[in-house]
């Protein structure tokens, strides 16, 4: 029997303190679109998203992330790769069909850094109101409705203190995840990992940090925007609309042009994203950036990423 | 055992009767590399390709398509797909390694349509010359160093006037593409199909014509810029070196935005090509476009691809 | 005393009959901000715009123009403009201040063509509601917040079919309009002009019409956006809200980007419009162009502006 | 009579110790056109330029600006402004027709700053070789031949240590300069000027600096594009050629979007700027900028200006 495989991101989890000024920042700011509203939980996505929802957001204690979803390939890889993992002595848990509106039977457990992540395949694909419909067939909402107006939930950028090579290790052999570049400290030890199912440079990055508030830790979930016009755009509305951000500035990894926005409500981190490369190939060889290189990893050009308390924010995912 | 899978789109050997005035466009208007010339063959790819080539020219009689070549997922499907080929009764050529320069053992046959493909997995990655290389690690050239100075390869769109039923089946069955977007006509026929191995919406499309000079035909080519800006640009740069084209224009098909230019040399047709969506979902539903809908799908706006001679214009593909 | 100047084109007074499609075109699909409404008529600018409109909307019995008017040099100018009039024989209007809302003291006249032209100095700069104030002192509101979302109102073109020789010399040396741009037919005579008083290449287009519903039309109206992907994202926005246009495309004159949109309610065209060059030479020499170059002075590519049933569109301008 | 006026900023008259290097870099980088070389002396101009040359460069012991030119209204205000400055005491020298190439009859004088003007009508208007003229009447070069490839000449900007208020005065009044936007220190005195005699935000910026190496110097000439992506595929092109810059970002004066990059010859900083606004409004009010709102009006987004080491450099200007 061939191993189970992911197909893609799915959604991210949000839980907010101040889930009046998340909606207003997630809906109006950057734009997303409403599916439903269900017991307090807002199910979001972009207008080129397919699926039910990539972010959904609930009122909280605290703004953290509950977990990150994942479609595998096939409909039996679900109970398959639950029982890989409880093979491996990972505890597993079995969620409903339902439980996440919109996401049929899943599975949960945690990475060995503590982010907990869930597995699933079916998904719904509600229909759109008639007025916020594309007039195309293959596209979800019509775009550029309001703010930001990206097209596609991207990736995560997860952080954590403990059990890096283990987390690796999980990533890249329980969840077929396959490692697109890196970075090695100078004992060469992997210290971050840009890794992806999909020919996206990174559907998650994965970083070492020694010192966080907690083990584990999202940095950022990111949202794609066809053109650089569109990041410059997008700097204009959150000047506007007095939102701190860095950036525009471009990646040497994955070689995106990116722009880094708080969550006013929950601190959650939005990078917004357009540009990079696909990597087709089947043999790719994973780029090594090492320390001497990091400032040309993290910031090919423009405002830069590294040495910004700002860019140290991140939330806690539990 | 798993059936044989492909990659990726890999390169298109084309013959010109004007190898300088093709060399001319490809190299110094759309701006590809030159990775090396060896027995009159010139092997050329874009600044972001990672693979020997994209396409090689070399000179003939006329301008001509000798074969579409596609990238493997593993090394041992290339002999996986000649054994299933030939047990679908499939005439296959086996073509030893380095037959085309850069490429490994291969195997050639005819779709039913007539096109030639040919499978490989082995490509060699030369080294570029330092002046030439890029500072960035996971890019292989310097961008923007001449002319348009697109990204990377993307897709071809084929046409042909027989055994339309057959080769669809043949793509889809025998070698594993999936149908992304197609178009019926009113006997509910699908006269043209956008089909890929990857999220890409299709790494060829295959269109039905009744009457073409000869069965099998190359409509185009298409290369990819980051930016609808950088297609803008192209055709400033077009118009400026007196080389005709269509567009700009944005699909409805896709939701790419595309400008078509004639290489003056050969007659082929390059789609320089930007934007669109990819497909991560594992339960794609292909998108069907009707009779009524086609001038939407053709051209969503702009400069229109349909009902124009210039758009008729295709090279045979032997 | 030296002769009377005009300072830049103001704004259109624009007849709709329909007032609510009008106003849901200009305000929602492109985007205008509305200074105020005022006994039924609506006072629009975009958000660079500086003074207090430039574009007035009312209700009517068809699609019109009522006047276009100009911002003179000095206060002086108008009164000064009105005694060179007269002296000329030219039946002028005198305006009390006001009477536009927003507008100063003011003069109206007709050109021999037909069409009619307001000339002011004074001109209201309202304060905006800070929740709609740019956070840049030097900005008017904030920019992006719905629609197309055009920077400033550009320029005006204007078709005639009498007086064609007579118009021309009015503008140039009655008005001190400069010729920067023109397009003679076979006999030498002008048919088309692009002049102004700014360093634009044209803040009015005059063109001669041989046959014309009326003898005074309006062509379009212009809005200018900063970059070439606001007219693409433009383009996407106009589909998506079932609004017909031709474009985008590129004019040879003036080398500006275009995409012409009807307004459903009054049948005005308005030219979304960026890129092009400026003026500052004192002694620029008109560049003509001739019959056979027409196709590349309308088009120089893109989806083209000419022979197209949509681009015979005007509106009476009385 | 009328009092002299100017047209529009000409040239920049730069010294280079390293001339290879500095050809190289305008050249080849930036993109330029060489009109001519004659005597050592390179004239260069931008594919929108109209003019001989917008930067001419030469060989000396250091990089340093000469003069700079600018271009009058008329013929007569040459030596109108002659006797006018002279009338204020000012020492000017009187240059004969051809002193530098393609430039007439002008005089030069220092402003109180120390800056050196040249000021002149007559400008010679080369035809372009065949090969490289643009297709279009209106256009000089084929755009986009390599590099950078900006379309004109824009500002400059100067700095000085000493007698700021009379340079202001002067600028204003002996030269007939606007002020656009300043900013003020906290004892109310302006520090830095944004003025033209264009509609364009500035053609010169002066800027007050209590020390700097010598007296007058140069902190950057700036070059226009269409487009931000332009910016954008300049900063790549930068990178690529392991050359120096800061940006890119959002300037609040101006609202131009900016990239500030180092001839590596001469040392000469070249701003690469597109977006901002136009002023054509006759009575507009100068905007105040405060030492609170400094760092709003520098960055208003994106790579910070401020307080930047590298943003200290700046070349003499004699």
């Amino acid at each position: 029997m061939s191993k189970p495989e992911l197909a893609k991101l799915g959604y991210v989890a949000l839980v907010t303190p101040d889930i009046e000024k998340s909606l207003w920042f997630f809906k109006e700011v950057i734009g997303l679109e409403e599916t439903e509203e269900v017991d307090g939980v807002h199910y979001l996505r972009a207008w080129g998203d397919f699926g039910h929802h990539s972010l959904s957001i609930e009122k909280g204690e605290s703004g953290y992330v509950k977990h990150v979803g994942w479609r595998t390939k096939n409909p039996k890889d679900v109970l398959a790769f639950k029982t890989a993992l409880e093979h491996e002595g990972v505890k597993v848990q079995h969620v409903e069909a339902g439980t996440t509106r919109g996401i049929g039977e899943a599975i949960r457990f945690q990475l060995p850094s503590g982010h907990s992540f869930e597995l699933y395949y079916d998904v719904d694909k509600p229909e759109v109101a008639e007025h916020r419909r594309s007039v195309l067939k293959n596209q979800t909402y019509k775009s550029w409705a309001k703010g930001v107006s990206p097209r596609r939930f991207d990736h995560v950028n997860i952080h954590a203190s403990e059990n890096i090579k283990e987390t690796y290790n999980f990533l890249l052999e329980q969840l077929g995840f396959k490692m697109r570049e890196y970075l090695v400290d100078d004992d060469g030890n992997t210290i971050a990992g840009w890794m992806s199912v999909t020919p996206l440079v990174h559907d998650v990055a994965f970083i070492a940090k020694p010192s966080l508030p907690t083990k584990a830790r999202l940095h950022h979930l990111s949202y794609w925007s066809d053109d650089t016009q569109d990041i410059l755009r997008a700097a204009d509305i959150l000047k506007e609309n007095g939102i701190q951000f860095i950036g525009p500035g471009k990646h040497g990894v994955s070689q995106a042009i990116y722009l880094y926005v708080m969550d006013p409500g929950s601190g959650a981190r939005v990078e917004l994203f357009t540009g990079g490369y696909l990597i087709f190939e089947p043999d790719w060889e994973p780029i090594e950036w090492t320390m001497e290189e990091r400032s040309l990893s993290n910031t090919y050009w423009g405002d830069s990423v590294q040495d910004k308390e700002l860019n140290n924010i991140t939330i806690e995912a539990k």
